[in-house]
């Protein structure tokens, strides 16, 4: 999917499930902090809204990897191509295996919220794994390609595997909600990033970036610093915005 | 060891490992989560368990040197030549090195068992230690290799590195079921790694493979990925059959 | 601001913070531990020195910026130059990115301050990421630069990679009084370095270093050291001072 | 220090720390196992234990920095010979500051035993500083030697950035034994790994190693993990006789 449009998905879906992580984690964070010691049962809304984001990522996840198989130039779950001796289609392979991994933890999330058997953590370990393979495959995508390409890529894989560190400390450290909303805060961030790769490397209208110059690596840091900054302030502006709304109260009194 | 049987047999003795872990430690977390608090006593069952299990370590380990340093073309406990002034089979001494602390963490295991003396978590430090041994020795393989023969090699010290880290993490958070299926899980995944290695290396039937064509490392990245999904299913599997079995129902009973 | 002057400003400013850390934390810690446990919340006092810790945070940020674009040959808030086709002063960008950071964890400070809504560590997580983007644009930077400069920079980001990382430690464990002195004899390394720097590359008076001398390299890095033993000693010193002076016992008892 | 005994001598040193850290720390926890909890107020036996301790690496880092400057051959603590323009035996000034480090830990060690206001666990950030710094110093050290010669002092910078990064571990996790015994584990393998390169480089009688053999490179590390076998040997052996011997239970009627 080397062009805008293909950047500019994963892109979005990011952002859309950076701002359903927002949302999430501050409703609850207020029902914990709001409950009695005593009354510390999550209410069915929440497990309602757990199901929902598990099944969404099993059925995006599915349809990812469709997409990528059955597209007309796509492998058709072809892997090999014995006369030619060459694999087919490797990088779609690879996309559809990144969205495997996003079912996966879609899997676990719907396990844990359905069993109580199921130990928790699990979901946000397998959160922790796909971010982990997004980020690993990317690693050796990067090799022999021009300096910007090759760096651009390279700060998309901070955000991904400072992501996929920190939900690994949420496996130990459950329901922080500083954890949390760090979590979508790196999300906001790949999200965003993803689009400035679009915009860099495929721009949809104006002219092409030098991809050698020293000044535009210099440039590109930067500027993650600032997607950086717009992140915390998406993450610090939604809290906001959801305490601050009557929807809470009437959230909480629904709820109960 | 430098054919395919070379690779299946540790292969196979890893994934059988990570098969033993899964069922022990599925059992044991569900004697602990149904369990009253005051009768926190694990039953004489999972005492004899370790024991066997650390015993076959030890036995596995002095097998394994024995068989290294005494097979037709080993070195026969002779380290170095000073006629021909050089080292006697290296590879051979590295292994039965490797095998040396699987066997010292058996007798941590055993040691650990038996004694309330000996500090809890002096086993998963023994465990962590031999595969950190494991790893490390294999880093200071890799030198001067062709270009897939090293990267396979490599992806399989990410395996050993996790499961040497995890481990670590245990002895600090004893009884963590996350943790320990962890660690199970990347036994699975050492295990169908060697014998993924074994494939590529020395395909037992079938053309050799390109070991300097750069589709074959990023098909192998994948196919990494794969095994790692399959190891999780695995351990999902297993943990699901364990738990669903009326045998948990009659050790329960019988462990009483 | 390739001077002294440049290197000799930040260095000021981290040295006093060092400063105003050690004091404000070993108070907080006097006041903690001779508190019986029913009344542990922080006197008033408390909440106004973090107030106006903040606050300077936020307005010496508002100024570093102010200064670094409308400075006689600064970029007066212009990015791109589309007529000679470059980036304008990327240099002075980068500064601001860094103090904008800083700003945000001062804003982050007074907002975890005012109310009990804003989640406990947010100041800390602000202040490490501050820490954290200004290692990481100093990374960048070192591209191309003689053996003596870069290592001598590379030298400042243990500092600055330290503290963000003993920072990020504080986000889970709050009020530990051991890694609050850690963090402010890091800032005293950190301050104290940026003079040595301004030493050794822009030497006020007497003869020019030789950037590419081996000797150099090794003297430089135990120079590191010394300072790292001078920082530990300042703080030490700071400490008995306060806890000694009477101003303690004068403080607590005004603070009541 | 560039023979056979300038290695033997912190040789000797890091043996004979490992030996009494295994001690005092065994003894340490068989008095915190069987004390009643009311009584956890360690005899005065063990502050005297640390306090000689401390005493030791203040007086044993001091001779060593004299003995460094003021040798025969030694800087006289000149640090720049303003003629020739160069730094008058960096080495010499290295190993001061080394030694300066663990003379500082030694002055934590008392200071932490004399008063309750210091706060408990600097004695370990000291030490696990004086690790770092020792590390951190070899570090820079290795450029441009032989291939063995770098090798086999890496391999020693794994024994002493472990034990910086264990013994940090210990600054919150206080009084866990795995942990206290692994720190003197690994002054063990630092000790006996200081008298291997002595006998590498310096070979007291025999032949002279090639310092460029790829098959020398694998010994050695092979070797490394033996010696890492022998100190965990150590350990335990030392352990157990202690734990057995009548000289606990005289130690423990005397300390009351």
């Amino acid at each position: 999917m080397a062009n805008f449009g293909g950047h500019a998905i994963p892109g979005s879906f990011f952002l859309l499930y950076g701002f359903w992580l927002t949302v999430k984690h501050i409703l609850q964070h207020h029902w914990r902090t709001n409950q009695p010691k005593a009354r510390r049962v999550m209410p069915p809304l929440f497990r309602k809204l757990d199901y929902m984001e598990g099944g969404f990522l099993i059925f995006a996840s599915f349809v990812g990897i469709m997409v990528e198989q059955f597209v007309v130039d796509g492998p058709h779950a072809r892997l090999y191509n014995p006369e030619g001796k060459s694999w087919v289609k490797l990088m779609n392979w690879q996309h559809s295996t990144m969205y495997l991994f996003f079912g996966i933890s879609g899997m676990a999330l719907v396990a844990s919220t359905a069993s109580k058997q199921v130990p928790a953590g699990l979901d946000r370990l397998a959160l922790s794994l796909a971010l982990f393979v997004e980020g690993f495959l990317f690693l050796y995508h990067l090799h022999n390609r021009p300096l910007l390409d090759a760096h651009i890529h390279s700060l998309l894989l901070f955000a991904v595997f400072s992501a996929s560190a920190s939900t690994m400390l949420e496996v130990f450290k459950r329901d922080d909600i500083v954890l949390e909303l760090l979590r979508a805060g790196l999300f906001f961030l790949q999200g965003s990033w993803f689009y400035q790769i679009g915009f860099v490397l495929y721009p949809p209208n104006g002219p092409k970036w030098d991809l050698t110059l020293h000044d535009n690596v210099m440039f590109v840091t930067m500027c993650f610093c600032w997607h950086l900054a717009v992140a915390l302030l998406l993450v610090a502006g939604i809290s906001s915005a959801v305490w601050l709304n009557d929807a809470v109260a009437w959230l909480c009194l629904n709820a109960r």
